[in-house]
């Protein structure tokens, strides 16, 4: 079997390295000639707009999945004539737009912050008047690792808010007061067998995900919280791994957002869990029964931002294992992470202490 | 950083998806242009005797390491002048050969068999006299799943083992009525750290190492072996894998081989301890620390030889992760294996009788 990855970043990379051990071939496609999927698989180059390229790539594979949620669902739509596309350009569409996921997750039932959708500047002014402030404005499209966003503290701000997106469909979100944000990856599988991983706490700095530390037990969120991705998986017949990023307010939980594929914040699985999300991703795909999800001890991921630390450093850390993606090194570019398992939660954070001094002086 | 590594069979091939990760770029050299380490990293074809092949190639890396034991010592011996070998082409000269083996666990007071060197039927004759039987006449060089060796079950067996053998140096080895098959693997960093890894249970069919159970607790046997694998470590000055076969008989330990790479014993590591044994080699000779060795659990391989099973019908058995090695099936060729951790060992024994039957259904 041959899976076609669209999108060829660290997240495809690592779908390959995890593939691999089962027998399955894998042939990526990313516009960049360098993209590091390409450095432990075949590449092929060419736009995600380009649909006889897409096709002619379609034709080589048995099942087409994104490394990158962007991938037009329009140009998806047209190949899953030729080959399953999974998960579905349905759920792909969904992700793709703020307002959609909004909408959807507002039909099943699952809590969000209050949000209107925005397209004019006296849009932004009625949105801020009927949402409150502060809040953020977000361009419904494209946005990730904190880009496409603008921030209003109060109504003054909605005229620099507005000039720093205008000219693109936006959508105004309340300001959540959060005592943490959390995250739950869930997987379907072909045969419609759901597999919850265990909640995640995530922290986030300048918009990125900075640490993820897991598993967060709570049973109460973890029940309500696989009760939404559940939901979602079935409304969207699903096949693959689903990411939502919730916030935890008040003790209950507000989704943020999803992610139509395998996330950041499910990085630790990979010695963490029984399974980790890229092999489940893959044997959802690839028509396999799903692996167990449950956690290996105490986990914590730290992602390099910027810059990678000199490996032998990191390995001095005890419970570490380390995942460099090959990229170059650029401000504000996730590089590689590195994650630490340990017996109890203590370890894990005297680790995690250590493993941030060495991100931060490696990249900011 | 780039490792060479000499041979691409499924040994290499683990060794590059575990290599991978750690940002760490491969070259393997073997003469099967269709070895399936050339299907994850590029692959030069060459002979293991080629001297001229061998240079250009070591050039183009920054240490090698060996996926085959028998890469000619002497080919090495010149590439040591240029590169980095690692482990040494000493330890390899020794592990090639069984009666140099047996002399380096002599002098290190390893027990071993009763044994005698064989070059002539007299000399046999001479060796059976001597050490008894039954036993078993093994080829010193070039063995290995079982080939190279005839059974002697007395005396009156001599000329036909003699005549299955004759014309390459040889040893006669005393049968050790033995309670059970056990190995160690350990590894040792360029830094000289040792780690070992617990013991493992192996059963052989036909030569062939069909069923790993590990850990296998028995903490005065681990004593024992880590005795061992240290002196070996250091007498060689050893930098990576090595791994040790033992019978247990009248319960202490009889050493009867070494192999000095990552051992088919030890497949288990890569799910089921803290760092595979894989990931410990690539660690070791690229000069990074060395990463823990415990036990996650209780683990066991089933190896598949002659055939794979489908996948599906494998990771339909709860808990376990499969390494399909793409090779070609053939009678008595390991093509892949499959290994089952969980939370103990009788849910694991449940698991190992399950997958048995499918690798004796798939390859006999």
């Amino acid at each position: 079997m041959r899976i076609g990855v669209l999108g060829a970043g660290q997240l495809g990379r690592m779908l390959v390295l995890a593939g691999r051990p089962l027998g399955i071939e894998f042939l990526m496609y990313d516009p960049a000639p360098n993209a590091t999927g390409g450095r432990v698989a075949p590449l092929v180059v060419g736009n995600f707009d380009d649909r006889r390229a897409l096709l002619r790539f379609a034709r080589q594979v048995d099942v087409l999945t994104v490394d990158w949620e962007n991938v037009p669902a329009a140009s998806l739509q047209e190949l899953t004539l030729r080959v399953a596309v999974r998960p579905s350009t349905r759920a792909l569409a969904v992700s793709q737009d703020r307002l959609a996921e909004k909408k959807l997750f507002a039909r099943l039932d699952i809590p969000t912050a209050p949000h209107a959708a925005v397209n004019t500047l006296a849009g932004l002014r009625r949105a801020v008047e009927r949402v409150g402030s502060p809040g953020v404005l977000k361009t419904r499209r494209l946005g990730y690792d904190g880009k496409g966003q603008a921030w209003l503290r109060c109504p003054a701000d909605i005229e620099r808010a507005w000039e720093a997106l205008a000219g693109q469909p936006l959508i105004y979100e309340a300001r959540v007061r959060f005592t943490r944000e959390l995250s739950l990856i869930a997987v379907r599988g072909a045969d419609s067998a759901i597999a919850c991983y265990p909640l995640a706490e995530n922290r986030h700095e300048g918009g990125i995900l900075r640490v993820t530390r897991a598993p967060h037990t709570n049973h109460a969120l973890q029940v309500e919280a696989e009760r939404h991705l559940r939901a979602l998986l079935e409304r969207l017949n699903y096949v693959g791994v689903l990411a939502v990023e919730f916030f935890e307010a008040d003790g209950r939980l507000v989704a943020n957002e999803m992610a139509a594929r395998v996330h950041n914040s499910g990085h630790w699985t990979i010695e963490g869990a029984e399974t980790s999300q890229f092999e489940n991703h893959v044997r959802a795909i690839a028509g396999f029964p799903l692996g167990g999800t449950g956690a290996r001890g105490h986990s914590a991921m730290v992602n390099f931002v910027g810059g990678m630390p000199a490996a032998a450093d990191v390995l001095t850390v005890p419970g570490t294992h380390l995942h460099d993606y090959e990229k170059a090194p650029r401000p504000g570019r996730k590089v590689g992470h590195v994650t630490h398992t340990g017996g109890n939660a203590r370890e894990r954070d005297r680790a995690v202490h250590r493993l941030l001094a060495l991100a931060k002086a490696a990249g900011g």
